[in-house]
């Protein structure tokens, strides 16, 4: 599969979680690439361990080429060239790719109708075990996955697609082209750990860290249209948004900057 | 330390990933409380561990309140009291609280001038090297710790307060009473994994999902005057935001719905 995870992630215990914490904050600008790890003794102290478990974190980074470890000059953080780094903007049509010429591919992993989750049904309104299709995809970007998508529509409304429209057109723009009166979306942002199967589907190690959203999307009678939970890979991921301070003494406040959403883009 | 970590976490390897794993499917809503867990054959082959591992796992799930099993009608998620989770407004105020009533308090952990970090002074448009006050902060609500503050500020600016202020109100506000001419912030969002100080602080596991925020505040003349690298717990917080469908079939477009912003609650 295109992104796989590294094979010399140490299995289990005390060495992998040392790198997957390390892969992280190399990842998040903690240790930049061209900057120096601690070294290996204040490393065994940060996290609590013997200098054996920290040699076996840095010896599975230094395989994977994360890290070039010279004797006398300590171990110094390699840059990544990869996929960049995918930026979305939180404030015009949701999640969107922003950066141009960034198209991305959707591969469909199931499809299927039955009833609706207990949350999924409250969050959109419905009855009790409604029929609902749910679907998973995950999006890439440059043949990269970086997002994992299970999405909830009802019944009637998804009549009006097929599964084959479904892997190759965003959803959003479906339920606009089924007719839907779309009026408005809830969105909902935190963070969670990759599980088994979505790390397989992310290519990323079970306990990586992954961006969490869930969307609730209305029709003008209030009534849920769609049930979004996406999870992003944070080493590939960002959701962004710029605010200015607007107003006069007694009314500042701040206003988000609307970046106008290009039609050719996904809403996911 | 208030709301500090479970002890029965098993100590490394995968029961702990287990653990942790199910424990942020409960938190996330996968497993809601009353739900049952899938059987330990099956949470084995999710895992790709041994049965004897699961059964670590869910012996320390159950030791923790999180979990009831019982012979014959397996395990079953428990509710927990605790503090409700913090729900924040990501288009007014930023990060900012907004359920009525809820108020936060803030400790001190560190408080220093020196060096900005590279990525700092990059970011805020500062002199390689330009000297910053760093101060590293926990807020908490009802005692429970649910973020971790980094901020940065120019020596002139953080000049106009003391360390006391900053300990009791919120940067914000500091930076608005110094003088400062606040025109434009920048955010972006992500994931990421607790490092052991972090986790210590916030009273977590090491490895538990963080929801990691970064922000850029500019005054008028588009000069760096605050970097807040903020970490939230995941099972404690999220960031909300609502946004109508507007405009013509031309120019049919999303926009935030904005909240005012109290003026009492805090901008972190």
């Amino acid at each position: 599969m295109a992104g796989t995870d590294r094979t010399s992630l140490p299995e289990g215990g005390k060495a992998r979680r040392v790198y997957l914490l390390l892969r992280d904050e190399m990842s998040n600008g903690t240790y930049p690439p061209g900057s120096h790890l601690p070294g290996e003794q204040r490393l065994a102290e940060m996290f609590a361990v013997s200098r054996v478990t920290v040699r076996r974190a840095l010896d599975a980074l230094d395989a994977d080429g994360l890290v070039a470890r010279r004797a006398g000059s300590g171990t110094v953080v390699r840059a990544q060239d990869g996929a960049a780094a995918v930026a979305a903007d939180f404030t015009s049509l949701m999640p969107q790719l922003v950066a141009m010429g960034q198209s991305t591919t959707a591969r469909l992993l199931s499809f299927s109708y039955g009833a609706a989750p207990d949350t999924v049904a409250q969050a959109m309104g419905l009855e009790p075990e409604a029929r609902v299709q749910t679907a998973v995809r995950v999006r890439s970007v440059q043949d990269r996955p970086f997002s994992h998508l299970t999405t909830y529509v009802p019944e009637a409304i998804a009549a009006n697609y097929t599964e084959a429209d479904l892997a190759t057109t965003p959803l959003f723009r479906l339920l606009e082209r089924s007719g839907v009166q779309v009026e408005a979306a809830h969105q909902s942002v935190s963070a969670t750990l990759a599980s088994p199967d979505v790390a397989l589907a992310l290519g990323v190690s079970v306990g990586s860290p992954l961006l969490s959203l869930r969307r609730v999307v209305r029709d003008s009678d209030g009534q849920g249209v769609e049930y979004l939970s996406a999870l992003y890979r944070a080493d590939l991921f960002r959701l962004e948004m710029t605010l200015n301070r607007v107003g006069g003494d007694d009314n500042r406040h701040w206003e988000p900057v609307i970046t106008p959403a290009p039609e050719q883009e996904a809403a996911e």
